[in-house]
């Protein structure tokens, strides 16, 4: 940094407020990639991808099986959701809140239509979610607990 | 404090750490009370005593509704839950964690039984939970957002 550019004191506090506002909107940025990149590989059906935005030791919660805890059974959970539906959803974030340094969550809600591939059967999809995110050692922010349930109607 | 009690530095130290775990320890049994008041006051369904359990703008996400956001609308949503239904249930604790001074999650279990008040049908019930709890003004642990989601098969 060359010497012309030292912020006075006042500059420095207000810099200061500017660098922790950047780093907040990066951390926001970032997790609301991680929800874009969940969007795509969900509806691609890419368990691969799925399981690498996933932390380590991260649970899946999917409605109607129990807590899904760490990665090799957050796969197989996956590959069985894919195995039996195709998902077209879109997720609107309705909240993202960072609660420290390496802790984060989102509040969302995902519409669209699910195809039961054994018969082709189209339908209605609509769910609300919560996902909470750690900042993994590499810094990445990654899935640590996710959740959701239909927010449709019981079927008849 | 007496003069006689006051910790050298080295045992200051100690004492800082044990204050520190006991602190960790209140708050993880804090939020554990506001688990086993809201088990109690589900299976009694007393909205106002569920009510009081969240924070002000806290969210509720049941299951088949979309999110409820504030006190108002959470008291709506219980009180059409305990319309349609009497709960029996108890809550198994998967984990708590502390995120932050002020932020904490719990992942929970319950399972029992389900009454369909209309009807007098009983039947299994059996739910995953994601709780977020924020330490509010007072002091006190809240639930902040709340979701959960069956893990019983679906209906044939």
């Amino acid at each position: 940094m060359k010497n012309s550019m030292l912020p006075t004191l006042a500059a420095g506090a207000a810099l200061a407020t500017s660098f922790s506002a950047l780093a907040d909107k990066t951390d926001a940025g970032a997790i609301q990639h991680v929800l874009s990149a969940y969007e795509t590989a969900l509806n691609a059906r890419d368990t691969d991808t799925i399981v690498s935005l996933y932390a380590d030791d991260g649970v899946f919660m999917p409605q109607h099986s129990l807590p899904q805890v760490g990665r090799d059974n957050i796969r197989t959970a996956y590959d069985g959701v894919f195995m039996a539906i195709t998902l077209d959803i879109d997720f609107q974030i309705d909240e993202i809140e960072q609660l420290s340094e390496d802790w984060a969550f989102a509040r969302t809600r995902s519409a669209g239509a699910v195809r039961i591939n054994a018969t082709g059967d189209t339908g209605p999809e609509a769910n609300q979610e919560l996902f909470l995110f750690q900042r993994t050692e590499g810094g990445k922010w990654k899935i640590a607990r996710y959740i959701f349930s239909t927010t449709n109607p019981p079927r008849g």
